[in-house]
């Protein structure tokens, strides 16, 4: 990857230029099946602009699950970028039916009461555990959502991870949203770079608010040399992550103080809690960082471990022993 | 009171200059203890001025009862108008307590996350059935906001209903919070009008942004005469409001299909429903205005309705009439 | 108009439900040529929101003079409530042609440029003196922005009075504009309230922002009967105004210190300064004030004098015995 | 340069984990004299997040030259993400002086009337021709605004040009502004990359407006690698580059058709047009490009030529003789 970030020909993305972005967006379209595309810096970017071209009314519904990333994290960005009114959902893993959204989608407009003006959906879910919606779900909630003119964006930050385990297709995925992002820098192993993309119309607005926010590059064809790079090679590795997955999950089941649900987890996270509280979640994640250069994270009282290509079964039988040995001390 | 609206003396309420609008802020400086206040021409415009002024950073959370006035109706205003994040807390009839807020308020204040810039309640809450927030919870929130430096907002809409059921002074609630709002509109009975209620320092920020949303009028002392007229006559009659409508609550108990909890509701709210569906609450609240001119709302699927200094206990007997007659009817 | 106050049928004014205030729409619409209207508290509400209803992206430029009142004060309002660029253009007392704008308004859009979403002009002009849009000038910026798909505003807080001068009515000056505000507190003597006129869809979506700032009313029938009384009763006087106000200039440009281009203003608004500086605009201001009751504003070093019907022709002369005993005074 | 990035180090950028992007803004903080920094994406993203964090009221001016870059192009960003009214002054090449802004700095706040929030300005000017601020010109400028309250924002897209031209360090300008961002992609020929420098809390608030438009990145260090080289070895030869467009404007000077002010230009921006309009500047532009591939802008009807570290002298004289040559055929 590096290699050919090495190599790559540039120009100037902001103008379109960059024929190695060009590429990218390019094979993206084909990929999702949309006819256009804007490289981004992040994920969260792409939310925030799909967000703003979406929401047409200040003070309108965003509405997602209550767990979602864009709505726990990145500083409000919802009501500050977009300036709607998020509509938090109470989901099973970041997942809900149209059954529990028809209610508001369906609400008659009034006066001084905003309509829903997007629904966004994670696939799969971060905080709900690489959760993965279920297609007929998708199904349900779009064709509502069109029916009731309503935009839907699909956040598809590990948008490869739910194909790979369910072997449907991006496009398939995609072709029931009005936009979508994919991430280069998550399992796919590129250091950085996103793309959003819709129809063409969707992406000359999503041109306007990147600038907006400054999000215009110059020579980036180098990084999306990478995330070329990763698109062309690292997707077929995600099935393997998602059996290091399983792997690991046998591993910490097989601890007696770890507490972890083993039907729960198919795709590249899992989340566990410890028993009897032998020593705080926080604690091992320090222990597990500072004498072992494992990284785990704390989630609301719950560690998050994930798998990606640069994890090894190897490290991963060293992070099961770690944390054998690291509890058994505290036992005694 | 038209008689006080025709005589007022009136100037240049913008520059401050309107003597009727100075005596009336004056007099409720005084009544809620407050060093300043602004006159302004809703309890809304209270709302959306006082979270202007309070949420420092765009995304910051505002943390409010999901039941909550501002927060269901009104065009989406604390995303639109304030660019703050709702934190919607599920209450008890629209209260809550410290226990519930407490993570949110001392949560560290992190790079990616917006802290909690304003706690907002509602005294006696609308949605809640006028239910009246007890001191003591009152005091741990406001304890809790002080040793957290948030602020914290008084929505008093309904103050004086609060302090006529528990003899506790407006002056008292409203010192536990920086800032607070009456509106005379309602149980007060004056056309329209509202004061906002603060430090030197938060009015004068009110009074830039009461400009920017066109909010200064002119002579507006023939509304703010009929203001103080309510707030020196008609405060009182508050109390007698409260047993009309517990006269209210026992006529509608005595009606078979009628479902009301006789020992909820204390001040000038109650909420009903019907039994066995015999006719839909839409239904009855459509004849109610038809054939009676009796104006009862449809809330959420419940029947929501309001005493006032000008319903008469005559009044009442005839609404208890009317019911039961619709609903025998619809009976047979 | 006191009267018509206190005798005024009322309503929720919110809900459409004020007899009054719909009357006062109806005619308004029929005076105007608009299909429908919105009552609001002032003439800065009505251009708030007729801004945030047709700004269709932040950012988007907002062309007007640049001595317009909703530049120059009320808080930022443009930047702040609509998220518009300003874009001011150095007119001729408040005044540009088309030509002067030609260039913005068919500028190709770009991608990280923003178009022109609105023009907005004041008439009669307001720091420019009461100067008088010629029709012929609005006629060829209306058109230029109908063949560019920009929205028009007519900010028509003193239209009647263009309207007494040039006997054009103003069903004719608004047929031009998507939208138009009346004031009915300045020369039409009402205390307060403005309605803002456009098409169905436009009202409607301006029902939303009003209720998103608090503008919506209780019985607001009482202030729209004062507006109602002087919609048809004191159109009328707007001419004898500018008499007045000829009288003001003759006695004006009698007094040798004074300097005052006596063919320039031809509506209620005259602007005057001093000669040798003899004395500071402000001062003269203060003792105008407070010696003998009379009100003048400083507008950037200049005197503006407002004639309006509350100002008789004796008052004028005592006006203008004043100022010649205060300059005579410090003369010596 | 590309070597560098193939070897960077890298780590999660958002979390402050990158060694090389620390490595990066610990090397700006030495050479800007800036407690803190971070690193972003571009320019413009430093200029939003600056705006963000000094704009304090929603409405605020934003003073700055009228041919300001971020007030020209970027989508309205002043008014869309800092909500600030851009307060345009009326410069020399981009270059304003403190007796031009003065009034505005001083002048009281009024409750209706913004106060300016920050004065913003560029170094060396882009529209401007690449002007430099004279040394006390800034002074002046930074002691009024400190005396008032007001901060200061330095647009160093180009600082070190500035500081080639006359030989005073970036330190030396930066101590003047409360906050300042260099670009390593213009003539520092990195490829993409900038940081905005300031207080220890000015950061912290910056990085919650990063996250909040998604400016997050994860393995930075790539492209931060880029820009570690380019600071370290490259600013030396801006003066070269300062050289080269003596030699440009010489030749440029020496064709009959072309006007430029050879006295005007000094750093590496030069603006130049056509006699007798033989062949329209977009024209000439478009042969250059197509015929030759050489790149120039068309800014409002002038040629702008830009030199840079890729261009020889060499390049420079095909250039001429190519401009000569297009010219020459056009008058035949």
């Amino acid at each position: 990857m590096r290699e050919a970030m090495a190599k790559a020909k540039v120009g100037n993305e902001a103008a379109c230029e960059d024929p190695t972005v060009n590429e990218l967006v390019a094979t993206a379209c084909k990929i999702l099946g949309k006819p256009a595309g804007i490289f981004l810096i992040s994920g969260t970017m792409s939310n925030v602009i799909a967000y703003k071209v979406h929401i047409q009314k200040p003070g309108d519904y965003l509405l997602l699950d209550e767990t979602s990333h864009p709505l726990i994290v990145q500083s409000g960005l919802i009501a500050a970028q977009a300036h709607a009114t998020p509509l938090p959902i109470k989901g099973t893993r970041g997942i809900f039916t149209g059954e529990q959204i028809v209610e508001f989608i369906t609400r008659p407009s009034l006066r001084n009461i905003p309509r829903v003006g997007l629904v966004s959906i994670e696939q799969t879910t971060n905080f709900g555990g690489g959760a993965v919606w279920p297609l007929e779900y998708i199904q349900e909630i779009s064709s509502l959502c069109k029916e009731n003119d309503i935009f839907t964006h699909l956040d598809g930050a590990r948008l490869f991870n739910a194909c790979a385990h369910t072997k449907i297709s991006p496009k398939e995925y995609a072709s029931y949203f009005d936009s979508v992002f994919i991430d280069f820098s998550k399992g796919l192993g590129a250091p950085m770079g996103a793309i959003l993309l819709g129809s063409e119309e969707f992406i000359e607005k999503a041109w306007y608010y990147k600038f907006q926010i400054g999000g215009g590059m110059h020579q980036a064809g180098i990084i999306s040399a990478a995330c070329l790079y990763a698109l062309r090679n690292n997707v077929n590795s995600l099935e393997e992550d998602h059996k290091k997955m399983q792997h690991l999950i046998e591993g910490l089941d097989s601890i007696d103080q770890v507490i972890i649900d083993i039907d729960l987890y198919k795709t590249n996270i899992a989340y566990f809690s410890l028993r009897n509280n032998c020593i705080s979640t926080q604690e091992l994640i320090n222990v597990l960082m500072t004498n072992y250069g494992i990284r785990m994270a704390n989630i609301k009282g719950k560690i998050r471990a994930i798998t990606h290509r640069d994890i090894s079964y190897e490290d991963i039988n060293t992070t099961v022993s770690a944390i054998r040995k690291i509890l058994s001390n505290f036992l005694h």
